[in-house]
Parts: C-alpha cells; sequence; structure tokens
C-alpha cells in the first residue's frame, strides 16, 4: 500500500487539515471503477487513526437490543455483499458557481466524485437485527471518530433508505480493505445521495424518531434560494440535500487543450442519481449545435455513472465544448449556473463547458 | 351524470374526432382531485360505445394460465385497492413551445392533466394470479377498443412498473364508475408515466419480451433531439416516453388578467413524477426575483401533484409572473423551453410564465 504522503502527490489538493483533494478529471475517466488512491477525498476533520480489532459499532436508540459489534462481529453475523455505486460530493463541481457570485467552500472541480465497488453489510440487516423501530418519521442517525469544531462528525439518513438494500456499512473498495482517507475500518455507503450522508470512521448509529441534531446535518449542507446570504441563511430556508441531481463532465480534452483540427474524441461522465441517463449531447461551439455521445451503461448498477464518448469534428480556431445529460424522465440541466447559484456552492449541475484550441 | 356535449361545453376543445379537450387552468386549480367532468381528455380514435355486461379483458402471452375476465369477475377475483394518482398527457403546455418553432399536434394549455382517485384492482394482482413470466427484459402490452388508422390503440410498459403497487386496472375515478370518454368501464392508471401509457377502454393484456410494436408504442411519443425533423425522425433516435419531468403551472391569475395594485394571490400546481416536490418559486418580474410558494402536500399520494400558492405585491404596471419548481434532488425546471425544443412538442416542462396588467 502506498503512503498517504504519496497518495496525495497524485491529487489536486484543497486543503490539508481538513484533507480535501481530488484527482484530475482526465485521469477520473480511465477506469469505471475508480481506484482508491485516487478516489476524491472530503474530510471535515483530521484523518482519525483506528484500529482494526479495537474498533467498535455501537446501535442504539429506538432498537429492541442495542449492540456492539466489532469488526469481526459485523463480518460473521451478516451476510457479505457488494454494491457497485457512485459517490460524490454535494460540492462537486462548486468552482463553476463562482462564475455567477462568490460561494464558501472548496473549489472543486468535476473529480469530487468516483465509482467503487463497495463490500460490506446491508445496514438494513444490521438494524433488522437490533429490532429497529419502523415508521414513516424515523431516521438513522451516524456518528464518527472526525472531529469538527469540538463535536463528532454526524449526520442522518431518513430510515426508509436506511433499510433499502444498496445501503451498506462498507469495509472494502474495490476489493481492498478501505485506505485510512476513506473511512478505515468502516464508513457507510448511502447510494445516490451526496457523500455527506455516508460518513467514514463510523462508532456509532442511532435510530430516532428525528433527524440528526449535529450541525452538519442541522446547518450545513442545506440548499437555499438564491437570495439567501450567509448572514439570512436561516436553516428552515433550506432543503436538506440527500438526493443528486443529473449532472456531466467532460474528462478529455482538459480545459485549455491544444488539439489537432478535424475529428477529435470527448469523453466524460454522466449521473442521474437514481434515474438512468438515457440520453448525452456534446457540443463543440458552446450549445448551438449537439451531437449524441455513446454511452457506456454498467449492468446492474442503477446507483453508478455512466461514461460517454463522442467523436466533435473541430476547425482550426478557439472552441467552447459542453456536455449536457437528459435523465429518464426527460429531463436535461440547465444552460449556465445562474438560476441554480446558492451561497454555499453547492448541487451545481449546469452544462459543464470546457475552451479549446484547435491549431 | 351529464351527458357528454354538456361536459363539452365545460371544455376548451382542441378537436372533436378525436375528442381532445382541456379545462381552463382557474377551475383546475379549484380541487385537488380533479373532477372527472373537468379531466383533460386525450383520444386517438372515437370513442367506443361499450357494455358493462359484455366487457371482457384477455390476458395472455407468456402467461401460466390464459384468463378471459369479466368486470364481475375482476371485481371478486382481485382486491379492490384506490390510489391518489395525477395524470399527464406528454404533450401538457406544447402551446409554450411553439415560441420556439412549429411542433405537431394538438396546442395544449397547461390543462392536460389532473389528480383523481383511482379505483380498481392491481394490475401486478391480476398478472401474478395468470403465472406471469418473470424477467428484466418482459414487458406488458395493452391493447385498447379505440382504433387508429386503422389499428387498436396500443402501448406497453416495462414488467417491473406493472408489477408496482400504484399501477391498477382502475373502473372509477373519485368514487364514480368511468365516464365514457374516461376509458368506461376499465382502463390501466400507470402512475408517474405520461397518459399515454394508461389506456382506456381495455380488452387485452398481453406479457412479452419486447415493446409493443403498436406504431402509438414504436414510433410515437418518443423524446426527439432537436435537430430531428419530422423527415428524419428515425425511432431509433428518440427516448420511449415514460416517466415525466418537474413541472408546474400558474392556474391563477389567468393570461392577460387585469389586477389590482398591490398583494396579489398567485395559485398554481407542481409535480416531480416519483420525487417530492420540494420548493415551488414564484416570481412577479419575469425570474429576476423570486419568492417561496406555501406547498400543500397530499399525504399518502406521492403519485400526485402539490398545490402551492404564493402571495406577491404588485406594483402598477405589465408584468410577467413566472413559477419554477425544484425536486427531492435539486433539480430545477429550465428558464426557456429553447434547449427541450423537439418537433413533437413533448415534455414542456420551461418555467410557465403568465403576464398581467397591475392597474
Amino acid at each position: 500500500m502506498s503512503s498517504l504522503s504519496e497518495r496525495k502527490a497524485r491529487l489536486i489538493v484543497h486543503g490539508d487539515r481538513p484533507y480535501n483533494a481530488e484527482p484530475p478529471l482526465d485521469r477520473l475517466r480511465t477506469a469505471y471503477r475508480t481506484p482508491a488512491p485516487d478516489f476524491y477525498v472530503r474530510s471535515h476533520g483530521d484523518l482519525p487513526a483506528l484500529d482494526r480489532d479495537t474498533w467498535r459499532l455501537t446501535v442504539d436508540g429506538d432498537v429492541g437490543t442495542a449492540m456492539e459489534l466489532s469488526l469481526r462481529g459485523l463480518r460473521s453475523r451478516f451476510r457479505e455483499v457488494t454494491v457497485t455505486a457512485t459517490m460524490q460530493c454535494a460540492g462537486n463541481r462548486r468552482a463553476d458557481m463562482r462564475a455567477v457570485a462568490p460561494v464558501s467552500g472548496d473549489p472543486w472541480d468535476g473529480g469530487a466524485i468516483g465509482t467503487a465497488d463497495w463490500t460490506g453489510v446491508r445496514l438494513g440487516d444490521v438494524l433488522r437485527e437490533a429490532g429497529a423501530g419502523e415508521g414513516a418519521d424515523r431516521h438513522v442517525a451516524f456518528e464518527s471518530h472526525d472531529g469538527v469544531a469540538g463535536h463528532p462528525y454526524g449526520v442522518s439518513i431518513p430510515l426508509a433508505k436506511a433499510l433499502a438494500p444498496e445501503t451498506l456499512l462498507a469495509y472494502a473498495m474495490n476489493g481492498e480493505a478501505l485506505l485510512p482517507e476513506h473511512g478505515f475500518p468502516v464508513r457507510a455507503v448511502v447510494p445516490g445521495f451526496a457523500g455527506v450522508r455516508s460518513p467514514k470512521w463510523l462508532r456509532r448509529i442511532t435510530v430516532q424518531d428525528r433527524p440528526s441534531d449535529n450541525p452538519i446535518q442541522a446547518g450545513d449542507y442545506k440548499l437555499y434560494p438564491s437570495d439567501v446570504t450567509p448572514e439570512t441563511a436561516d436553516p428552515v430556508r433550506g432543503h436538506t440535500i440527500d438526493a443528486m441531481p443529473l449532472n456531466a463532465a467532460i474528462c478529455e480534452p482538459a480545459r485549455g487543450a491544444s488539439l489537432k483540427a478535424g475529428a477529435n474524441r470527448v469523453r466524460g461522465y454522466a449521473i442521474a442519481g437514481d434515474r438512468a441517463v438515457v440520453r448525452v449531447d456534446v457540443s463543440g461551439d458552446g450549445g448551438r449545435n449537439w451531437a449524441q455521445a455513446a454511452l457506456e451503461h454498467e449492468p446492474d448498477a442503477p446507483f453508478a455513472w455512466t461514461f460517454w464518448t463522442a467523436g466533435l469534428d473541430l476547425p482550426p480556431g478557439e472552441h467552447e465544448l459542453a456536455v449536457r445529460a437528459w435523465d429518464s424522465a426527460g429531463q436535461t440541466q440547465p444552460a449556465l449556473p445562474d438560476d441554480t447559484w446558492n451561497h454555499k456552492g453547492y448541487l451545481c449541475a449546469c452544462w459543464h463547458r470546457v475552451r479549446v484550441s484547435v491549431v
């Protein structure tokens, strides 16, 4: 296993404490399953150093039998499953929102996203074994070992999503134990939801009748109307970000690339949350004309991205490439970030544009 | 029961043979459950005149036991269920697409939509009783008594949607037998899908390994890229319209209304397919500034629309009101129809705009 500092050197690092980094887009597009060292890292505190043998997970709250599980106990008591799913940060592509007005947070390019085979046990199996109370207004709160401003990291998800078959307590990524920066020894994987709801370094799971009151859940990671400022951001006006919108990015060529005139290959990813990507349009002239890309769907991976490839015939000159995806409900992405701008820079999902020079 | 001609007189009639009509938007907004006489009618042929006692439904194809069911047999052999669901035409709001370029089909305003309590039996219960073959590539084809250009009306839906608990063979609407123009005696109700997939006047249900080859399914009701013309419309380039996109409309005030200066009430509907409507923005100045509407969610009706009400303070002058909804994945509607224009005028879901005069 490479060292953390070796892996950092491979990524575009936005911050060191907390450690936040993403891969360059062209490397992200080389493998459908993102190698763990190339997978974006989003941290809110220092990386916890946990021990496989002494780690314990508490399951409590509104359950029939509270449990304390070791990693060995988790693996022996529940059936192992593997789910291919994409994880993405709510702030992915935030950099593109700065064209409208300043936003808070790290300026993620389109690389705060990745796909892996996640192996672990179903959270639903654990909750059923514990005799979790049912009901439409139940929530499952997670607490982790990383600290944020003096409190542990904590979020929650609705019970229905916690019981869904795709939601895991994962201990492996692409067939290998989680790396320290990806949540070793055990993290939640909540496919389709923003990465913030898939906490790493888990230590406690609590079934309760309300969302987590941890500031990460109650105050941060909300989608606000455009008129809301940091000063006026009353959490009741924000919508809790769970499911992620339709999005797409051009991974090759890179921004500012110098291309040869004639046939050029354009490649990227698209994702439609719990829907299917049914069409990807690619433009060589900023959106005046569009060609349809070839899609590479992965079978049996409804929560994973779609890779796409298009050929564009480009004459000499300066060009703006653009991409937009369409989902199975006939929705597509907005041309510009103007109408979805929000002061925290979340859910940037306008057409991804890349300027290139053709000689 | 009123006569068909009396009911026609209540609606905006786009055509008489086939009969196509929609209610005015202000009347549509008066009741969450649309009264049957105010419900839009979309026909593709003449209205069949069917008899309750002699009507029979054939269930065949890839089933263990083919069945022929009378209305009495259907009601006595299967459990009755009621689902509150919105039905809408794939061409709802088509009129707004004509601002870009001509489109084919009737110029529906925003009234080709309605919500009802649909009562019947689960299609899934009937299919399971018949021993329908399973498999991811199965489809359930419907054939009806109405004729279109010399062939019967026919469409299909994926087997998974046919087995979903919300999908019905319905014989009642808001507690009363279906009206002749709404499919008497039995129609399919496929919540979340375009109305075209909920055929009326059913006569046959066939389980098969491919979509229906009826022209309604195979050629019509596809979403094409903007560059496709009627002359170049190869069906393989079109996406079959099943699920419907996020949409919203202003029902009051009406287009061209004359209002008094000061506080004015704006009301309408919004719908997000199988997702929730989490926010509705209303503008009094064409989209420069937005206020959030109050939402009236119906409990236990995930496939039904959301009614909304907003107050706008309008100064004297000419104003363009606008509305846009946001779904639970953080997606919203495009400002203009330009980027989603298609030659058949389907899935028009840009901001709905209403010009008013304030005196």
